[in-house]
């Protein structure tokens, strides 16, 4: 399994990682401008840069790394060091696992998501024919360096947005863990504070990655709250109005957990908290009840649902998921009217 | 480690393997026309038919296969299977490897050279930029179903050119391996009769991967016969007279074992079984003295030699190999010489 080190203090962690070896950073012309000057061993190193943004995340970038990693006559002894978010810790992992059949790679997340979700748990891949991360391997970086200190470059929106996928982390790993999230306020906390939080919501993920690396079961649990949310994310960019997805996953998360009490008696407390919690930082989705049947159809065509019905991870408690739970029209759409109510919308 | 089924029934050994599952077929042009048709169950299938040949072994052929496999709405269930030589499980393998994060792949091998060589070990790649599997990934077959009831359908020379890397097999293997593999007479067998001799090849390769999947280390020992080969194959190359990679490992292999000879004390007797082998069946390299400075430099710059020297394994006996032995300029202009004696030229 691939090694996780935690640290605000990135050029004294990854300097002993890069000594007498090569090694090439891959990043985006954001992550360039803001955060690479902040790290004084990546700044020495020859750079490759992408153009952000996940519609770049594609087969033209890739070839674009891998001519670059050609130019630079890397080697397998070289270290390829991805410093981004999940765009680039995505396409650099796959550019560095098919160079030569796999150069050696460290994830360095500079967002929240990406600290998270992304850098984490050997997925790598790049979209393709407007298939989400359709060409892709499983891939384990040698290292991800998790810090919370660039956390700061980024828009406040971005760090919501990474706050969606704490909170599921959260519910996953149970009530101690949830309070200790919902007692995090994104507008006053200076990040390098997210820190113990952030370990905690990557240590949830590591340990369902370990039990199921290549994604044969278990690690259905972490696409709690991803049934509604995608369904809510593509429909808002249907509509020309995207939203990022930790909002989604966050609204997703207040719709399963209403289905989760309904179903599998989830506790009412801890539903209106983090109900709360998401209205009070989230905006609201614009849905009626006339999107429904669109909302629907979008789930049961769901990537990770199979023979068209609508299939959710579901809590019985926080700490207690319940994966592939079949789940009825009519119970969504009760769902998604008291979501609603909860939301004030 | 992946399976290896040895048979000359395909047909009844792949039925099985394909019961009940989506599965496509990934071959060639040439391999189409000749084996397909003699391997029902396979006749049946969705079918991706790449042009034929290593210079087609390439991105554009790639992202023909990954288009393929969309259109045919393949799922991680689906088995691709790829049936033909080194280019099609080298470039299928890669594809069905990238393809949604993995798609399992059996691998067939319908040439010598590519059943005891390219179809087992887990390697898989397509050229680049000129350069030899520069992109690909390791990723085992699930299955590899090794034959020798297709090599009627191919040419004499592919035979013999897969004999060069049966020769290789059969020296690391140990004495009675090789004086096995010497009782072959290419020209009068029943290509099916193969098939214990392919088993006994397959299997010295198979045990040196599964101790080093990922080339590491001992896998060098299946170097042996390539240093002086590729020079031999890249000069041929250059003069725009291309030999088949095998006849260029043959010859290799005789100038190896004179080193081996010279340095290691090989048997004097073994030296003369093998040469007066590779000469009866082989044609004999166009080289003479003149050529020595330049197959000097390309032995230099081979992609296994570090630092500029020239890098060999080399045998102390049949079945004892030392790889990594450093080899003077002075010492291999001597072994060509003596080779050049021994293949008449």
């Amino acid at each position: 399994m691939q090694q996780i080190i935690y640290s605000n203090d990135l050029d004294g962690t990854l300097r002993p990682l890069l000594e007498g070896r090569p090694a090439v950073v891959v990043t985006d012309a954001n992550v360039e401008r803001l955060a690479l000057p902040r790290v004084a061993v990546l700044a020495r190193l020859p750079r490759i840069v992408l153009q952000p943004g996940d519609d770049h995340k594609d087969l033209t970038q890739l070839t674009r790394v891998w001519d670059a990693l050609e130019r630079l006559h890397v080697t397998r002894l070289t270290t390829v060091v991805n410093l981004g978010g999940g765009m680039v810790t995505d396409l650099g992992g796959l550019a560095a696992a098919t160079c030569k059949r796999g150069l050696p790679f460290i994830n360095v997340p500079t967002t929240l998501l990406g600290a998270v979700d992304a850098a984490v748990g050997g997925k790598t891949g790049i979209n393709y024919n407007g298939l989400k991360n359709e060409i892709g391997v499983f891939a384990q970086a040698r290292q991800v360096v998790v810090s919370t200190c660039l956390l700061h470059t980024l828009p406040r929106q971005q760090l919501l947005s990474g706050m969606g996928e704490v909170l599921k982390h959260a519910l996953l790993g149970g009530h101690d863990h949830f309070m200790q999230a919902l007692a995090t306020d994104p507008d006053s906390l200076a990040t390098e504070e997210l820190l113990p939080l952030v370990r905690r919501s990557v240590e949830v993920k590591r340990a369902v990655v370990e039990q199921d690396p290549h994604e044969n079961g278990l690690r259905r649990v972490l696409n709690l709250g991803h049934t509604a949310g995608h369904a809510l994310e593509s429909l808002a960019l249907q509509r020309d109005r995207p939203v990022p997805h930790g909002y989604a996953v966050a609204w997703g998360l207040v719709v399963e957990a209403v289905l989760s009490r309904m179903l599998l008696h989830f506790p009412g407390d801890d539903l209106q908290r983090l109900a709360a919690w998401v209205r009070e930082h989230y905006p609201a989705p614009h849905i009626t009840c006339d999107d429904y049947p669109t909302l629907l159809d979008l789930m049961r065509h769901d990537k990770k649902s199979r023979h068209g019905e609508i299939n959710c991870t579901l809590l019985a408690a926080c700490g207690d998921p319940r994966p592939d739970q079949e789940t009825s029209p009519d119970d969504m759409q009760a769902a998604l009217d008291i979501f609603r109510d909860l939301m004030g919308i």
